[in-house]
């Protein structure tokens, strides 16, 4: 059993690789663009859309104000992307949320930024995932049933290419990012050109474009709901903020202009493909994502350039995915490092990896693929309001950090950080009441509890820490006395195995002989005598027939006479059969005894197997 | 855990009770018919409607052969009645076919009844459960839709009662059995009166009464069909053969009296109730019982006299079930003391039952009922056919004793047991090809398989007995040196009580640690040196992080250098935390090795717990 198990992991994961193949390769701006943008660029595919599902609430009429919305969102990327500048420069070794908010704002601000990362990330394998099924299944619409299951697929390949170990640094992964932007940027370049020129088509409705029921008016309740499913495109904006240390040096100034340039794009893309869609006259449903409405109103039909973006779109959403499957592990380690989370995630596995936070993340993003039905506009609403969790303190952390060292220039950079923070903070709360009802209350609720276990997993640490420490420790006394006890059923090779054990072990050995049909017991002493080599017998009365009670309150008796420089051992006989299903002929008594042994301290229990050839 | 078990399992089956409590009453004849026969009596509940629903596939006029068909199984009753009488002579000491057929035909014959009865014990409990639920819901047919649940309910609450210890003695059990007699014999008398003097009813339909699709006509194939169905009613004829040794002294001289009297009721019985079927004009449907119409056409509607004789079925057919309760933990026992079957079955448990195998029973009968939905006329062409081969093979095996001893008069019995025989033997055919398709195969696929399985576990434990045995064997070699390692993660106060603990059993003490990570191995040597009172310490390099890994390449080596008179122990500190779920936050390192050295031999692993305090 073990050696298949052996064999499948190597199948699927590969040889295992030595600890000094370890490599630190630095990133030049262009590689590192591509590398940390995915998450952010990618949100473009999805974040028009709904706001598009908000204001259709109130007519095809009110489709116009996504332009105003999407123009607040780009307002508020630019506003972000430069607290996120400051914060490169103040923390060059990498500021993510959970640092920056633990060191300047201590623990529980920490624990709040880190579990809403940790929540986010599984939300972006979850959200990409279904977003990048669902530009495949715009194009193919066929495929659409089948979307929960091509979900799932993705997340377990990507899942397994990870623990394969992924090199970050590979080119292979900057194609995807920049065929994606070329690929918008060509689209909606395009689309103004027929603008200016007048000849830009509508699109025509889909086969499932469905009248929505018009169930509100324009109220300024609509427009805060719209701008809140709107900023799911500032989700991954963070990523270049926690992988300074990936850049070449001088790696700070290197980050910040990686960042500047990507808020850009973000910028420009999401506000492009928000006017282009309300041009085109792109209308939110299910089955057909906006873009996919733009490239197939642009393009005519199926053409080549409408299939070019609807892959372009699926690959940097799989790299988005991609990305959060290295920033969950690598964020679980720091908890675990800290005491904050079970030791196991910070195992590297065969292959360096973060083994443990990658199957975690794998399995928890499938769940929510599957619980949600594979639909991104579904799962949207849970998004979103980890992330400005975390930005919102992460910059109260910075503005607490100006306070407190007051460099040259505190008050400018505290003013920026302060404006950040605010404006993060005023969002959150739109989010918070917006998407309560719409499943933003589970968030809510997960966080204080995924706060409270860091807590718990921590105090549990540091009090098993303080019994274990050899601090004020005296040393245990030293064992003078070692009473071991063989309970046995009859006497057999086995035993007499079992027994020479004991005897190795301590001068003072016992039998122990449960007695429950009274007629065996001269047959058992007299083969004892002639075999046990003058070790004494205990035969011990059983009315019940049970073997285990009268066991336990004789060891019970022995425990009253023990001191505590002595030991008590029971030495078990076990025979082992060849194969498994032999094990159900047998009485297991030995292993009742042991379970029954499993809760009482201080007695230890020792098998000694005698292996059967057939 | 264990308390809530222990007392789930006290509140359901009462106090233990203790070996010297064990009781062997013997039964007077009034008692002993009843404790006996009610298996064989109840049969009679549905064995005429199983003739019937065969015949009814010829048209209601076919109906009318099911006189001379009982009368041909009327004689067949009396005809097995004769060879048992005979064979509770021979065997005093109890005549089960498992004993006679091993006794004079040798084992694989024995098995096969063996193997067969157990067949037919699970089958007695499902079909009279499944027809004492049947008498229930002809009188309330409300209940019909419940009868899986009912069903599994009743075989829940008597394996319960079984648990709890029967005392098959008690009066309790003659009285259902005189009142279904009384009962049915009352019935009988009424009904006949009533044809002598021309005023017998005829049944109205019921409710569920279909019209029949007309499949074929009277051949000699459809009537042997319906001689087969019939023979249920033969069932648990044996039972007074087997437990002669119950009965008052002379045993076998009253023990065979109440056989006679049992065949003479049972004929009577089942002829008087196949007559007065077809002269009220009883037909055959799933949702009412014959015996129910008769009674229904003689008391109309729905009175006392009505109900009291359904009730009085219902209970005998529970007391049927009972009696396989005795019967199939009892033949498990034997064979479990014959080798044949696992020793757990031979364990008499708190109440002095052989619990196992009236747990086994159980959930076997229950599995049946929910498969076969609860209907009697499904699961009957299962029986019947492993009664048929205990039957042949017990009257074979008296046939062989004659032979064997030759007593005066051998050759008179040999001819009854040899014209049983020969009987016993063409139903049988008849039984294999009539049921054949209808479930009969299912039979006769799993009795080789039994037999195949005793023999497997018998071979299994003559080959352990052999290598446990002492004749020949030379004593194990003296341990002449015990190396003791233990594996440590670093040092604190678990891993100094282990060590103190490998101390104190060997001299030859090595300390083994992993090293994953070079930059902690100085630290821990340190440490070491400090608390370890001189114990070496060996660092085992691990290039691949792998703990298991190089510590299994350690232990290899140090076998390869283990002579035969040497030993290995492996001695692995483990803390255990108070709360169950605190053990996920730790490295199941100590697991991991357990697990790893569960399939070596020779080496012995032990576990040092640590207990934490919080």
């Amino acid at each position: 059993m073990q050696s298949s198990r052996t064999s499948l992991r190597h199948l699927l994961i590969g040889d295992p690789l030595a600890t000094s193949q370890q490599m630190h390769e630095r990133l030049p701006k262009i590689k590192g663009l591509a590398v940390f943008s995915s998450d952010a660029l990618s949100s473009v595919a999805y974040a028009t859309e709904e706001i598009l599902f908000v204001l259709i609430l109130a007519g095809t009429g009110a489709l116009g104000l996504s332009i105003p919305v999407a123009i607040g969102i780009a307002i508020l990327v630019v506003t972000v992307g430069t607290s996120y500048y400051q914060t490169i420069h103040a923390y060059p070794g990498g500021g993510g949320a959970y640092s920056v908010a633990r060191d300047n704002l201590g623990d529980l601000p920490g624990l709040t930024a880190a579990g809403a990362l940790l929540t986010d990330y599984i939300l972006t394998v979850a959200v990409s995932t279904a977003a990048g099924v669902a530009a495949i299944t715009s194009w193919i619409p066929a495929l659409y049933p089948y979307r929960v299951m091509m979900g799932v697929a993705v997340v377990a390949f990507v899942t397994i290419i990870n623990l394969r170990g992924v090199r970050e640094s590979a080119t292979v992964f900057t194609i995807p990012t920049y065929l994606f932007v070329g690929g918008v940027l060509s689209l909606l370049g395009y689309g103004f050109i027929r603008w200016a020129t007048g000849t830009l088509p509508t699109v025509t409705p889909g086969e499932a474009h469905v009248t929505v029921q018009v169930t509100s008016s324009v109220t300024l309740f609509l427009l805060l709901r719209a701008f809140a499913a709107g900023c799911t495109a500032l989700t991954g904006i963070e990523a270049v903020a926690n992988g300074v240390q990936a850049f070449k040096p001088p790696e700070a100034d290197n980050a910040s202009r990686t960042l500047a340039v990507m808020v850009g794009l973000l910028a420009i893309m999401f506000l492009g493909i928000t006017v282009m869609a309300h041009q085109v006259g792109a209308y939110p449903v299910h089955s057909e994502t906006v873009l996919s409405q733009i490239g197939r109103a642009l393009f005519g039909g199926k053409g080549l350039a409408y299939v070019a973006i609807q892959l372009f779109t699926a690959l940097i959403l799989l790299l988005a995915s991609n990305t959060a499957f290295a920033d969950f592990p690598r964020l679980s380690s720091f908890l675990a490092r800290d005491g904050f989370l079970p030791r196991q995630m910070t195992n590297l596995g065969d292959r360096l990896v973060f083994s443990n936070g990658i199957i975690v993340l794998g399995a928890a993003a499938s769940l929510l693929i599957v619980i949600f039905g594979g639909r991104t506009h579904s799962l949207l609403p849970l998004y979103a309001i980890g992330v400005f969790v975390s930005f919102t303190l992460s910059q109260i952390g910075m503005v607490r950090r100006w306070l407190r060292l007051r460099p040259p220039g505190w008050q400018r950079n505290m003013a920026i950080n302060g404006f950040g923070a605010t404006t993060t903070f005023a969002v959150l709360l739109i989010l918070a009441v917006t998407r309560f009802s719409h499943g933003g209350w589970a968030v809510l609720l997960i966080l204080p509890l995924l706060v409270l276990g860091f807590l718990s997993v921590k105090r549990h640490f540091d009090h098993a820490a303080v019994q274990l420490s050899l601090d004020a420790f005296g040393a245990p006394p030293r064992i003078r006395r070692h009473r071991v006890l063989v309970p046995v059923a009859g006497v057999h090779r086995g035993v007499i195995h079992a027994l020479e054990y004991a005897r190795s072990i301590s001068d003072d050995v016992t039998g122990v002989y449960v007695e429950v049909n009274p007629a065996e017991t001269a047959g058992i002493q007299e083969k004892w005598y002639a075999w046990a080599g003058g070790t004494r017998l205990e035969v011990l009365a059983s009315p019940y027939r049970s073997i285990v009670g009268p066991l336990m309150s004789y060891v019970d008796r022995i425990d009253d006479i023990t001191r505590h420089d002595e030991k008590v051992t029971i030495v078990l006989p076990q025979f082992v059969p060849q194969k498994w299903w032999q094990n159900l002929l047998h009485n297991q008594t030995a292993m009742l005894i042991r379970l029954a042994f499993l809760f009482r301290r201080d007695t230890i229990v020792t098998d000694v197997p005698y292996h059967l050839k057939e």
